[in-house]
């Protein structure tokens, strides 16, 4: 039986389990699965810690989430086409929900199996190798709590280890003389003590965005947003500025480049993150900026230069969990051969034709939509289970004119699923107003305990 | 020609360096010499960044220093056999050097000799293997900055990597729901942001007792440290308590073991470092607590199971800088074979003997006298300079005592150099005044600039 290494157990990995599940009960041989973890459950980056930097075993912490995190897109715009919310749940709940309730959305599909055996939690992958002789990859693990190393042969390896864990951290000139906290948003894990305090978020993403609004929800005296290129744009509330770009601190002074400056308490850089494969050697190891039609991806998952090797959910992401699935279906279907590979020019030919109509996208909306083509084309060649592309992407669109219009009030506005057609409930209290993120505040109706 | 990998650019490295520089320049041929580091400068725990977490190329960041760091001991009890700070600064200057002095230092000796031209800067290990059929190591490198791998064989390998960058992290009941700074001594940089608030230590070994004495100095308004074991049983300064161990933590509020509680704002834990080195396989990694005489380690340095690895500096501490050069001019001869290598049952033998004196240490003065012995042991068996053990070791005693004297004024105090007879000179402001950690206010006369 061939192997198949899966390298974490985060919405991208699980979804590879889980294609290769529903292929097992429908009663197809599947290969020998073996899905690394270094963390102790699965679920990536909603497997929150409140650990910073390094972790009990000195591994890199993983995920980037904090305190009275909510999705910041509607939950219709993500919703798996083989298991809605409606089914988890078991009723219509709000669209935005906070980080608990996506966890135990991601983790109560794949409980239902016995995926879980083919996990190893706290194992760190070390080292991969192709061998050309062979035709097949060395991975050298190492579980964290014991230090025991194994090294293992496979005939296919999965890279779902995501791209929103390695901060990119630029220098700024005289950082090193700002005498408050300085962390990248991969550190952040809540705004509470932020309140009272002069905020600087440099960065003009989701997470500058985010924790930006996070800090005016808990009270920061005053949130200043520093934007290289453009600003968000956003009708900020009063107290909430964008400026150009930090040039340099002078002690707790921040000079922006427009030549004013500005004294805050804090500075968060919201610089986004790196693709890092510390495990991969530099032939098997995606280096793209952060986009949704890396080069070298055959339909953006098989690897270009060794088709054994497949990456999920290294994209830039409107739709995420939804199109990590597609993407692992098809992913699924190539190793079992039930869809043949194509040859490297047929791979290389698609490459170059993704990679010209993404080369010509003009904004935001029309990614939206070169994203969605993306997931129907996947959808299309496998057994997952079709739904309305198309509907959802009316659903981003509708999102962002959501956001465009009330950027501290969008997580209130509801959506109606594709899926299942249910229409989302208005959340019990305004999420300005909410400061408990628990999946049991999430699901009760609000009543004070 | 043999090839010997060294992994790290820190004094336990460069000292490897300088061992096999003062060979060569004596006339001896020495082996291919290939240094890895995965700073962009040597100096290791002394190449400060103002980072924390990952750095730039999403490694762990591995100094764990401070703005305001000043030596804990005095330099009399480091100083190079074979460069002098007379040698290097040309005259006396004060016992506590700030870290960049210190970094001056260290720098200045290797400086002057080619070594650099051996160390490969920004380049991590990933992976070491021993091949038992050819003798050799495989060593998996990567250059950080264009993710260039390479793996190449090496006769010996030299781990010099310090195990004072991982940060030993216990989870404290209810910590997540603290909503302040939690952060490891690993990521501390300066206690200029804790000035009126109330500080909370965990810990009660050198790193709560500098990082409380620095908020104390940043003008805190209350500090608690809190040991497991026993209080560090200072004169601490009024404001400055100590408590049994924190128990849980309820929001911001702090319960300790005796019953008491206390509302704190910044949360860090000086709770050690662990003994981790992710390129190495489980049968080459050294796996012990922070100890004089580490299990495992011939002469402390010869890795019993496989004696062509050697480590420097994995002992604890009261000797440094000097030790690591008497443990690299060992390993040194044991690589040129100058001095031969016992078999396994003499090596285990030593081992023993060494263990059960470790075993036997009653009290930190026996342990200084140890540590003392050891590094003794080892000048004896090489052409290191040999220099007054003993009188280092009285300076340690004294320094004991000028600390249990005077906590917050120790660093004040003289000591005489027993490589060059100086007595050091007074620091022209008192510890507790200094504010300005650079070279040349160390160097200068403390006017006002």
């Amino acid at each position: 039986m061939s192997r198949v290494a899966i390298i974490g157990a985060g919405p991208s990995g699980l979804a590879m389990l889980r294609a290769f599940e529903a292929a097992r009960r429908a009663g197809t041989e599947v290969p020998e699965l073996v899905c690394f973890e270094k963390q102790s459950d699965w679920g990536g980056q909603w497997n929150y810690s409140w650990r910073t930097g390094l972790d009990q075993y000195g591994e890199p912490v993983h995920s980037s989430m904090y305190r009275n995190l909510w999705s910041n897109g509607p939950k219709e715009g993500l919703e798996f086409a083989d298991y809605s919310f409606d089914e988890h749940f078991g009723r219509p709940t709000s669209s935005y929900p906070p980080r608990p309730a996506l966890w135990d959305y991601i983790a109560g599909r794949v409980a239902k199996s016995d995926v879980r055996e083919d996990i190893r939690f706290e194992t760190a992958v070390r080292w991969v190798e192709y061998d050309d002789e062979t035709g097949r990859f060395s991975v050298t693990s190492q579980h964290l709590a014991t230090g025991e190393d194994v090294t293992e042969d496979f005939d296919h390896v999965v890279v779902a280890s995501g791209h929103f864990s390695y901060p990119n951290f630029p220098e700024v000139p005289g950082i090193e003389t700002f005498h408050g906290p300085v962390m990248h948003a991969h550190d952040f894990r809540g705004a509470e003590g932020l309140r009272d305090k002069h905020v600087l978020v440099i960065g003009s993403s989701y997470s500058a965005e985010d924790i930006g609004s996070q800090a005016y929800k808990m009270g920061a005296a005053s949130v200043t947003a520093s934007y290289r290129t453009s600003p968000m744009g956003y009708d900020w509330p009063e107290g909430f500025t964008e400026r150009p770009a930090v040039e340099r601190f002078e002690g707790d002074v921040a000079h922006f480049a427009d030549g004013t400056e500005k004294r805050v308490d804090a500075v968060i850089l919201c610089t986004g993150y790196l693709h890092k494969y510390p495990f991969l050697p530099e032939v098997l190891a995606l280096n793209s900026p952060n986009n949704v039609y890396p080069d070298g991806l055959y339909k953006g998952i098989v690897w270009q230069d060794n088709p054994k090797l497949y990456y999920i959910g290294a994209q830039d992401q409107w739709f995420t969990f939804n199109m990590f699935d597609a993407q692992a279906w098809f992913a699924r279907d190539l190793i079992l051969g039930r869809t043949p590979m194509p040859d490297a020019a047929e791979r290389a030919e698609s490459i170059a034709q993704w990679r010209e109509r993404f080369a010509a996208i003009p904004n935001a909306s029309a990614e939206i939509r070169f994203q969605g083509d993306y997931v129907r084309d996947l959808i299309d060649l496998t057994d997952y289970p079709a739904f309305d592309v198309d509907g959802v992407v009316e659903i981003f669109q509708q999102w962002k004119r959501d956001k465009a219009g009330d950027i501290m009030g969008y997580r209130d506005y509801t959506y109606t699923s594709v899926m299942t057609g249910t229409e989302s409930v208005k959340h019990h209290t305004a999420w300005l107003a909410e400061l408990d993120d628990s999946l049991e505040r999430y699901l009760g109706d609000g009543d004070a305990e």
